[in-house]
């Protein structure tokens, strides 16, 4: 790899593996500028890597490689893959890694919460309507899906959480166990459980990911986790277990 | 690790890596008797170790471990937490270690499908009433999330997709692309996209993930993505990109 573009805070995380390579930082918002400089830099016969924090498919920069690749009819194939009729720099060659996302690292940490159907949702409305958020944390809800909410809260978006906490209660018990799960695997990481009618009393920011139940997930001491349904099936028996 | 417990194809995945340590290999519907195993080993004061394919908290073994410890009222702690009353034998210490999940792998192979709201749904009736996937269906389709099938199919459920996609493609366009993955970085690995209308006569199996698009998903050459709306908001210009 010759280049390396990503975030600000990424590439401080990874900066001692990136060593000798030209790598170009970049602050939030500027998304549309960092890939549009990643596939300038790649056009120009140089590898380049642009790097996400968790899974680059879930909530982050993938989609949007796609989306100006399309915009600009740059022509893209999978990795080994080879038109022969255009020559190699007319040609884009895309692979995206996939990683751990913030959903497992912050499942694992909670206990297993999502070892049943669940949904996530984005509650950032900067680039969906809220209308339209607002409709899937309904359904979701009334579904008995678990949701995990991505982008709960930051500075400037502080209603959207208590908002869904709403929803959410009016189908779902309000004893039912949340996780909340900050910087998940990185320094100051928090985990919490917190009952669903607790929700808006809990620190939350832009770093946390947010797991609300279903109407079977259970707390466990210090752990949650959603039930397949083998007990039922199988009849699990609640003798002691011989040592 | 002392033991290592587990399904016998994931086994013989890591087998070059587990040599030397006590191997305890089951076959499928052994998921019970599994967990109860390795629950066993790992009170009897040895480390024990259940792996699963992907993520083991999405769709895998994490949440019977909870569920089985809850049933026989095992204390159970996060690593790094110890109760002072109890004795070390009385308590299991649990670690969840987070990994790729399908829709992750499958995810990257075919683009970037998951870069909005979505929600992940079994097609497996064994341990759900089908009406209560047949809801899910209905109001994930409606409320326009990107759908991942998991179990789409197996020998004896054979007509559960065909369900699935009438269902959806009564809230879809029928030219949504769909994704069909199989066996994501194993051998014999095989990507498709295919246009919603079609989807019944894809292969699919049971080591095959399916990916619905939303209604804002596109196709762009052997790529599907789902964009989160920069463009829409920051204009990306359709001019070439200077090399």
């Amino acid at each position: 790899m010759d280049v390396v573009v990503g975030y600000n805070t990424y590439i401080e995380l990874i900066r001692p593996l990136i060593d000798g390579k030209k790598i170009i930082a970049t602050g939030m918002t500027q998304e549309v500028k960092r890939v549009e400089t990643a596939i300038e830099q790649a056009l120009g016969s140089k590898s380049c890597a642009i790097v996400s924090g968790g899974d680059p498919g879930v909530y982050a920069m993938a989609g949007l490689v796609f989306e100006t690749c399309k915009i600009k009819n740059i022509t893209i194939t999978p990795p080994g893959c080879r038109f022969d009729h255009l020559k190699d720099e007319e040609i884009l060659t895309v692979e995206i890694i996939p990683g751990i996302p913030a959903l497992c690292a912050g499942a694992s940490l909670l206990g297993a919460p999502l070892t049943h159907d669940f949904a996530a949702i984005s509650l950032s409305d900067l680039l969906t309507r809220w209308e339209v958020i607002e409709e899937r944390l309904e359904v979701a809800a009334k579904a008995d899906f678990v949701i995990v909410l991505y982008n709960p809260k930051s500075k400037k978006r502080s209603w959207q959480l208590e908002q869904a906490q709403q929803i959410i209660l009016k189908h779902r018990d309000k004893s039912t166990p949340v996780g909340i799960v900050a910087r998940a695997m990185r320094q100051k990481q928090n985990v919490e459980i917190v009952p669903l009618e607790k929700l808006h009393e809990a620190a939350v920011d832009m770093q946390t990911t947010v797991f609300v139940g279903s109407s079977t997930s259970r707390r466990y001491r210090d752990f949650m986790f959603t039930p397949r349904g083998y007990a039922k099936k199988y009849r699990i028996k609640n003798d002691a277990i011989k040592k």
